[in-house]
């Protein structure tokens, strides 16, 4: 039985990982301040014996009492940030702080334990990509200057704390690089393209397509991508890792999709003109270094995720 | 009287910025922990009345009794960090620390005393630019996971920070980005092109020079990098400016300008294999933006710095 103290325990993806480890037999320990993540997404765990939830901003030291109370830890997970464009604007003091200050406190507890570390990087890292798919070793065209850059300069920072932690500490640290990722327990009102288009469905509103809707994305659904973060945790691998799925729909073929999905919707899609937030164009993931050192690859059809999303949405809304 | 707090005011580049608004009859508090800083960069300095010097880490917050200390700031210039590529190995996480929380705790004086705040970007944010020369509109090529991504993310974290405090606190900030810049109080030691090349040639040692000598710098002398600096901390300017010189030499051209600098020293230049160290190829500043938003321009010829800078380095062997 391995301890796995994961940061943003309660958070969209850091609340599927805390319920497949305990699925496992290990013990979690869960750390998050509920700013994004919510109590709901967690709440069928606490009554686990193996799971502990302990409320608390990373951004802020571990205090001893905090310490002594999770006690000998086998890796830390460091998924607390939120991670959605509303977020940017309402608090990006609080994103700068938790990949910045929160790496820190977390790669002090790995450093300590002898812990494996994962920090949990995103694709935003590569910005507007000048290069398609992107592989790892791509450096990223991110504006240190733009509305996104708290979030992608976080990251950015947070992936080369690990780097110093690991040359200077020998600490064994890993980076996973999160392309989009949809599934239960993601915000409706987070603004991202997934739950916007489903929550407007669902609704029977206008799913609003900006610019022409040619812009690209591509969609993994929770499990694939925590199936991946798992097995990257189990190796030993330093380098960088994308994990995402490489099927790219441009937002009009999503939209589609979505009204299709949603039987007896009478949502039709409406064209808004472009935000310029430094939204990316394209973002596709080369998944080429997931397959060969984890041999990791996504499973999910979109048609079954996008439905397993809806049958949650609905049961929020 | 303006009051100008300066922290890393015990630099090459700190120190210089002291003396000059020393000069103009304006207080100025220099705040250094002498990780790389120098005493005898500002021994001169302490018995001004206006001057004062506290020793501390910016990467700390600062004591309510250095506060009440220092009293009312004008304008903050947050200049402290180490930048050598020598600490980049040596230190890197009090690199990483320094313009991360010494950005917190900075922009936090600023944001209190509604100062002017001014963050010493660098050219390294470009990483290996792909666009040549560089203006400020261009987003970078840096490797996250790197040898100098330390140095280089720390330094983009600043800017994103910079630019949240103006967005959300309505912080008066300002970004410079320094490019290749020499004088007077460099550290012989540091590993930068400059000392490394004066050095040899005092010492009648080979100028070692790495690969073919074909990669180029852009050197500014200190006096006119800070005159640039001066200018932008007396404008309201919230966009990046660079500030370099254009003037190009390849490490080659420049070792035998230094050899001729040199009247009687033996040395010859001597290549060694290419270090992998993500090392720009080139670097070049567009100076644009400084030219027409603070009409400057570097004024002092290569012969006449490198002259001032030999002096220094003599009177230091």
């Amino acid at each position: 039985m391995a301890h796995i103290l994961i940061t943003g325990g309660a958070g969209f993806i850091g609340s599927h990982l805390c319920e497949r480890y305990l699925a496992l037999g290990d013990r979690v320990t869960a750390v998050d301040n509920f700013v994004t993540g919510s109590a709901d997404n967690i709440k069928h765990l606490l009554k686990e014996k193996a799971f502990e939830l302990i409320e608390h901003d990373v951004s802020n030291p571990f205090t001893p009492a905090m310490e002594s109370d999770f006690g000998k830890v086998d890796f830390v997970l460091h998924f607390a940030c939120p991670a959605s464009p509303i977020d940017f604007e309402k608090i990006p003091l609080e994103i700068l702080k938790v990949d910045s200050l929160g790496s820190f406190h977390t790669l002090e507890v790995a450093k300590k334990h002898k812990a494996r570390y994962l920090i949990a990087s995103t694709s935003e890292i590569y910005g507007d990509p000048l290069v398609h798919p992107q592989t790892e070793d791509y450096w990223g065209n991110v504006n240190t200057t733009g509305k996104r850059s708290c979030y992608d300069e976080t990251k950015r920072f947070a992936e080369a704390c690990a780097t110093v932690y690991r040359a200077k500490y020998g600490v064994n640290t890993g980076i996973v690089r999160i392309f989009n990722t949809y599934g239960p327990r993601m915000r409706l009102s987070d603004g991202r393209v997934v739950p916007n288009f489903c929550g407007q469905a669902l609704r029977n509103e206008p799913i609003t397509v900006y610019g022409t809707g040619t812009q690209t994305r591509s969609f993994c659904y929770v499990d694939d991508l925590v199936a991946g973060i798992m097995k990257l945790v189990a190796s030993d691998c330093a380098d960088p890792v994308n994990i995402g799925n490489p099927d790219e729909y441009t937002m009009l073929e999503f939209a589609k999709f979505v009204i299709e999905a949603v039987p007896g919707t009478t949502s039709k899609i409406e064209y808004r003109p472009l935000l310029h937030t430094d939204d990316p164009k394209q973002r596709k993931p080369d998944i080429t270094r997931a397959k060969k050192v984890l041999a990791w690859s996504p499973k999910v059809s979109l048609a079954d995720g996008i439905g397993k999303t809806l049958e949650y949405f609905r049961s929020k809304l």
